[in-house]
């Protein structure tokens, strides 16, 4: 097709020619080439936002995962990002995926400048993060996706973490913000310490049958199973594809760093210590996680009272969802949103139930629950830029 | 911990307590058990759409994918959905990752009423739609998902669909919506044949690249590989987790039919005949597409001509994206959003050039692309309720 | 190339040289066609086998993993196969990765002649096979893969299945073969009824433990994680990729129908009637099977007599390996081995322990157990022709 | 359960039981345990083997699969076994699928002791592996499965590889062994060039085609797809389960370091310079290999003449196989095993050809054809300890 037919044919609809001509330094090259364009601009344009977040560790997966539920939040919007190792890139280079967001180079956490910032996401590894958010302007809200303001008892978090607890003023400070049970607290909180996802996944289901007596707080065994991208993105064999695809495998028996923060929730509870017997398992899957709890019921306490019980605590909830009787939730049903679906069983022996919860572990056990925390901190109504609907399949 | 105790703790926090004794049947059972309700409800009202949507065959994934997009459009609300097998049904019930969706129950087909509807997406089986379709109000706008009206030439039709044409008038008026490419036709179209995914995943960026003389029309080599959900929900023994993961193979190598709409698409690109190598290959991944072009140059033409040309024909686009020299477009990358990713890259044999496109094979390539395409039919921003970013990992 | 330098090339190493033209109905098409054949034939010529075997039921996952099973085994050579809708077919036309055998045609059951047959693998669905099984010749040996042998109690079977026993006469003759439990039951058999892939997860550890009355026998919690393809080659929208990739799901809450029979074995080592709290979980791989099993010490009993009492129960075993201290069982350590991999660990809530026991569901948990029974029944050393190292990655 | 009715039970099984109190230092707290042991020795005893191996870097994919195919060879046994950085380890504690068999702790290669070994097969990475051949006793037989041999041309090694070539004299004596295509000088071999995975794969179909003049050596365009365990064991951000799983990838495009490789297969088989387009494509599977290849036929020939060719070639082979007409083959097809499928099929376009292969790129594609090759240089029948059956599902 010559060139003369080719424009005549797009003339209609407003194609602009293109002649390499045009364009001195490939004068030579192009002798003879046209090029075209035929689209009208249609291309969205982003506004500004009124809020300015920063995302402190953008280069892990639960940075990527805030940056992805922001991109349509009316209110928030990104102003810094930091990634010390990857300082001097852009968010694209590191996840292509969101190539076509508009978002400020990454710079190392040590040349933030927080004067252009409203709040903080803070996605960093836990043990280093108590420093740096002590280092951090007071008037930042500050939600902390790390472990290191979960536990509110400094031994324990020594214990459990290997180390001296390094802001133990600001230990004081920070509220734990499993959102649906601690909203009110939340609500006025300028640092929220965001829950694990085990503890998420456990506690929502559990915290309100153990304050309304209907379970023991004994013997309370949680079979769990977590995808592989709560790992994070750091290099390891043992997460190679290789190494996790077509099997399964339990890890951390008994001793996951998970285990203090569960009890805590579930002590606070039952206004006394509780001791679980916790298993997680990992699974050949990237997102979603499951609990399977076994529990004692408490006396004359039957499948329906547990059933009513939860219904009551979240019926007014949009995240937290009480399935029909009989339906089995799946962890394939939460993917890349905010749900927890949650449902409960008799057991064969008598007096026992299965509780099972299903949560997506990056989305309502990390990322997700803390955009529902910022909503909350900074007045917005909670679901705001959250509503995604599952990815399925 | 004794009722007493437990209400004293939550007064404060304006708990509700729920006697069993109110409710009379219960009586008996519950004797001394205290539900507590806790939350305010911050439930998230969903307020009336000014489009009404019909959604014909809701079961299945283009259907539901349908469902799921539609869930944050400020415009479009469902108000029917049909399903023969699954009429009177919940869409939670064959969908449970759309549980907190509240939409109509679905209908057969013969019985629905359209009296309450502004537009259709058709999602029903190649073969069975052109019926259907005809039998629609002809007030109605309709995105058909299906292949039934994709090929103009009807011969060509019952050639590789082996059976007659049941609606040729129906034919002549459908537009082809590959929407960047005939955005001013799908502007004005009451009935648009949404394209193939193997189609739009090769048209995109072929088609600019043929129209502008850069690439031979002739031994143009497609090598294909698609996600399984291409395959659809119904149950067939080569679909089978156990048959599928872990490997992969090609499939109606040669003879695949979305074959005759690429040439179709390249053919009015080049104003000739154009005859394809195309092998689709099925790879273990739920969602997700890559073509991968083997290409000879037109005489003269470099790589950088062929990016140059694609920078022009999308660079006012939100959701054809021309990577960076080198960066080689993932499918990871667009999962669950309407981007196409596509980069050019020049072959070791001279003369030679290998184009990547990846698309979600659900959305761009079939239930996204027919949202934009409502979206310009409608007069609405064509990104409209589509700006979903890419679910990484 | 010409065909003359082409074959001097070649004569050292004795190609031959096959002219299109000896082949006189090719004559006109290959003119000057030249095909050239360079290998000696090196290929390895099968033996006859001494013992004659039937696979009822070929064209499942069982069937044709005892066929891959039997490909290196020295005494067993397989004479008879039926598949009743696959009647007529090679088994490479069902599953081509077993292309590269000699065997038989499948034929229907009812067609098959078993004058040429020692011994039969039985891998029919179950409620079919009891029928079968008693219009089989007596003097052949058998092993039932089937669920339709397994219960003692008829009364449990119509209770759990559904339906009347068939074949009530031939139950009390079955010997339930857990191999490693049951050996000299298993010697004199003729008919064997293969266990469950739970049933012989579980059993495997407990037995003995109970048995040694070093576990409570009430309360054992067995949460239970399996491969999909247990789930058999049936085509089932519920187990497409689409539906199981990414994702898990609990099914049969307490009500899946391997658990009377692990009820009957455990009530059997404890010589009471024991009730367990089961739940299985599908998980997305095709093969593997875990069981996470959480148990109550009996009074002043430890961890480490637990671990003695495996490691004497075991450590004469081919197959089954009680791991060093610490050293977690992984699935993917046992695909495509008839091993079973357990381990014993301390519960963070005193007086309990977790038990972990993996297999190839398809494996130990199925075929391999059932070839396992056959060697001892026919008096062969047990692990003739299963010694098949795990395959990993 | 008393120990007494215990023991009672099971006299006739003939278990031995074992108190506590024989053990003395157990005396104090095992009082009144009594632990059982019910098993015969069953226990199957490894032989001797008459070849004494090495493994030279036992700790990658392809050294366990070395390890994992020689279990039950007939005639080779491993004594040697190292690993630089797990020195002092046992096999089961670097791959607990081996954990059954009975094999020697690894050393660091500077510590090896040669003087008990017969011949060695080299799982060394690229780059180190000339050096340490180069001081390996000459006594040895050696199969090297890393590409420092495979590369006739030492400035072609330089080029790819960006470092001189630190054995050139070894580099003269090294065979190149494409078993099929190569017995005869792999018989006589001392040190054996074992190729990579993509070259087998490409040159089993085509060396055959284009020596018998049947395809054209130009343009010849290779679509390869390969399972993560290509890339070894490395822990590496790209290769993380997370990045891998439900999305593919092209890599290396055009610039991948088997292409001098496979040209020089393909240009002694052409007799002249051929240059080839591949890209090799990154798959969510652990291993399989297919190569899609698209060929421009020798005028006069036909799809029937290419099939013919191959099936001259290969119907004497073992693990060569040509399908069926019109049978696709598939990487599941060959999981696990030596075999090599390949199909021909006709193209849309007149005068092309669509060739595909596939194989396991850890057992054809490396360890297993190391094998092959090793049969033969030893003078045993090629298949011997290799007629292992494809693992499917």
């Amino acid at each position: 097709m010559s060139s003369a037919t080719f424009s005549s044919n797009f003339l209609q609809t407003g194609c602009l020619r293109k002649d390499g001509f045009n364009n001195p330094k490939d004068k030579k090259r192009n002798v003879g080439k046209v090029f075209v364009k035929c689209s009208v601009n249609t291309k969205t344009q982003k506004a500004e936002k009124e809020v300015r977040l920063g995302v402190l560790g953008a280069s892990g997966y639960t940075g990527s995962e805030i940056v992805r539920l922001l991109a349509n939040h009316p209110h928030f919007g990104i102003t810094l990002m930091t990634a010390d190792r990857k300082a001097g890139q852009s968010i694209a280079s590191v996840f292509p995926h969101l190539v076509s967001q508009n978002l400020p180079k990454m710079v190392a956490v040590k040349d933030a400048d927080f004067s252009d910032v409203d709040a903080v996401f803070c996605c960093l590894p836990h043990g280093t993060t108590q420093e740096i958010i002590k280092g951090l302007p007071k008037s930042l809200k500050i939600v902390d996706l790390s472990a290191d303001f979960r536990l509110r008892d400094i031994s324990e978090y020594e214990e459990w973490y290997g180390q001296a607890h390094r802001a133990p003023e600001l230990q004081k400070e920070a509220v734990y913000g499993l959102t649906e049970i601690s909203r009110e607290e939340v609500k006025n909180a300028r640092l929220v310490a965001n829950p694990g996802c085990y503890p998420t996944s456990v506690q929502l289901p559990l915290v309100p049958l153990i304050k309304a007596n209907l379970v023991q707080p004994k013997n309370i065994i949680i079979d769990s199973k977590s995808g592989v991208s709560g790992a994070g993105r750091g290099a390891k064999e043992a997460n190679l594809y290789t190494e996790i695809a077509e099997g399964i495998y339990s890890y951390g028996v008994t001793r996951h760093r998970h285990v203090p923060e569960i009890e805590q929730g579930l002590s606070d509870a039952a206004n006394s210590k509780v001791t679980v017997s916790f298993t997680p398992h990992l699974m050949p899957m990237s997102r979603g996680m499951q609990s399977t709890i076994y529990v004692e019921l408490a006396p004359g306490v039957e499948i329906k009272d547990l059933r009513q019980q939860l219904k009551l605590s979240y019926e007014d909830e949009d995240f937290v969802v009480l399935l029909d009787e009989g339906i089995v939730p799946r962890t394939h049903n939460t993917r890349g949103s905010n749900y927890c679906f949650i449902n409960v069983f008799p057991d064969r022996i008598p007096g026992r139930a299965i509780i099972i919860s299903v949560i997506d572990n990056l989305v309502k056990g990390a990322s997700g629950q803390a955009l529902q925390n910022l909503n909350v901190m900074m007045g917005f109504p909670e679901s705001t830029g959250l509503l995604y609907q599952p990815l399925f399949p």
